[in-house]
């Protein structure tokens, strides 16, 4: 299997000369798109959309159908992972996701197992074989998963949380407890991603959502640790290419250095970060995707330009290293015609 | 009139040495206190509360009467100045703020006017006046604002946002509208503040809770810069003695260095950020308040006390230029023996 014929992304995560800087957006594929909202109608729910090969395929594909996008990300969710560790995922209309039955007492952590990703989530690798099939080469498939420690917040607290009392109640009173979950879903992402790898997806990031609501100490010793772990447990080839590796820690922009340190090819960057000021701070050690202000795709056109140029210049000269991206997920509301405009204001962007 | 019997808090800040570590908690007369919740139930509802010098009087005592705490904060809400613009505050039970009139409308940002602090807001006064004789001189009595910022952010938005889709859509959009808000709102404030160092606040803070929600750019242009433009017009000194400022920007760790260059004496931090390395950062220039997580409050007695101590070891030796503090305000469910155990290790920490 050759490289895609468009591999500006692979090359900016290596830092090799690209044609021009790639972007995706994070959540590309997603509500945003009329088109999203009809196949999710037919699929009858989130889940049930996650879980069906054929039609995560085609979700994947349709922001790629409408944008001159460098890459493809797997259609998923995050919380497949606890999912096939027994949790009962589930979603409640208008309430984010839910777990049946949320890990807080002493023997069911003790009795948690890392699951088979080819057993219980094969769904996802069916997915990921069918995607690179219809993509033809023609950009690179990124894989995903969640942080050991992002996955542990919904494991613990059972869904989503503002403030995330019950698994910092369990960092703080019971680390030993929470550092036995953090391994064992370790062990899980890492065989989960692997998986992805060995079918077929050409790239990887880690989506943690929540380590940026860590005080520093506790994010080193309950977050990065456990990314770290991941990526010391992943294939760094597949094919003969080497597969990159993104580390994105929302909120994480005082703590680069250290990211920068675990063994990972790029880092994300949420929108609050310089990102001519990380560049400098992480030298030539990582590549670096971001940041725009997802929020920032609901002004005129003319704002979204002038702001997605203000970030190229902010990056500043020579064309490597750099993977234009938002500093969040899409939001659900965002005017489909004003995520053109930023394609194109990138992609038109020649580098001094 | 003299300098408090207890005068560590402002020792601290102005980079003094103390004889122990002073401490106060953001947010310390509130819900988690049954005592405050009388008070509040008596009062009615939450504005009624603010409103009443008395009662304002009686919940800012509270916790000094349970906790050996350095400093009094006069309790107060930060939208009480957009309420003075006209905007019509109101609290929807279980909702948050919100307000009658958002200002979204070019014709009645062009209106908004800086209220005199001495009428509409001469609640705040009297309640200054009041707090002020019954400390006797105990402690210092703090004042404090929103950040023109964050109090734009309500002003736009009409309440609270997860997203702030409407303020930053003008921002990107429509910059001299929010410039216009902005400057009013922060000679607003500089006056609020200026009256309330006159009434007697021995000391004032700037809540800068929506600053962390920008991208580095917009954060200097919309809210630091408004927060130098107050610090500029604030007293410097009441009745002989200095006013120390602080400012505290939620989610601003990655902009130390910044905010300690624009006029204020101490910088308040949220648990993210590493207190020992921002004082390496920020050197002799600033004083540092901070930085526990204040959901660790919810761990057991011992691990309350281990946190704290790391918090201590963390900022380093010598007595000085160190605020302990919460990262964010107190949660209402916060168990209050547990804020005694923070206040006594705290208090019993020896430094080397």
């Amino acid at each position: 299997m050759a490289r895609p014929k468009n591999d500006d992304f692979l090359r900016a995560l290596l830092r090799e000369p690209t044609t021009r800087t790639p972007l995706w957006l994070m959540r590309q594929a997603g509500r945003y798109l009329p088109e999203y909202c009809e196949t999710r109608k037919r699929a009858g729910n989130f889940l049930a959309l996650c879980k069906s090969p054929s039609m995560a395929c085609e979700v994947t594909l349709q922001p790629l159908a409408r944008y001159d996008l460098d890459a493809a990300i797997l259609f998923s969710d995050i919380l497949t992972v606890p999912d096939a560790m027994g949790l009962g995922l589930y979603f409640a209309e208008g309430e984010g996701p839910k777990f049946e039955r949320p890990l807080r007492e002493e023997w069911a952590i003790n009795d948690l197992t890392a699951p088979d990703p080819y057993d219980h989530l094969r769904y996802v690798m069916d997915a990921v074989v069918e995607i690179r099939r219809a993509l033809d080469n023609s950009v690179p498939l990124i894989g995903f998963s969640g942080s050991p420690f992002t996955l542990a917040c919904y494991m613990v607290e059972g869904g989503g949380s503002d403030d995330f009392r019950t698994v910092k109640t369990m960092l703080y009173s019971r680390p030993d407890l929470l550092h036995k979950i953090l391994t064992v879903t370790a062990d899980a992402v890492t065989s989960y991603l692997n998986a992805q790898i060995e079918s077929g997806a050409q790239a990887v990031q880690i989506f943690d959502t929540w380590g940026g609501a860590l005080s520093h100490a506790a994010y080193e010793e309950f977050s990065l640790a456990y990314m770290q772990r991941v990526i010391a447990g992943l294939k760094k080839t597949h094919d003969g290419e080497r597969i990159p590796c993104i580390v994105f820690t929302k909120g994480g922009g005082q703590w680069l250095e250290k990211i920068a340190d675990i063994g990972c090819d790029a880092i994300g960057l949420d929108w609050s970060t310089d990102i001519g000021l990380a560049r400098q701070r992480v030298g030539d050690k990582v590549a670096l995707q971001g940041n725009f202000d997802p929020i920032a795709l609901f002004a005129s056109p003319e704002a979204v330009a002038k702001e997605a140029t203000r970030i190229m210049d902010c990056y500043g000269p020579g064309n490597t290293g750099h993977v234009f991206n938002l500093g969040h997920g899409i939001n659900q509301h965002t005017p489909p015609d004003n995520v053109r405009v930023l394609v194109d204001t990138v992609h038109a962007y020649k580098r001094k």
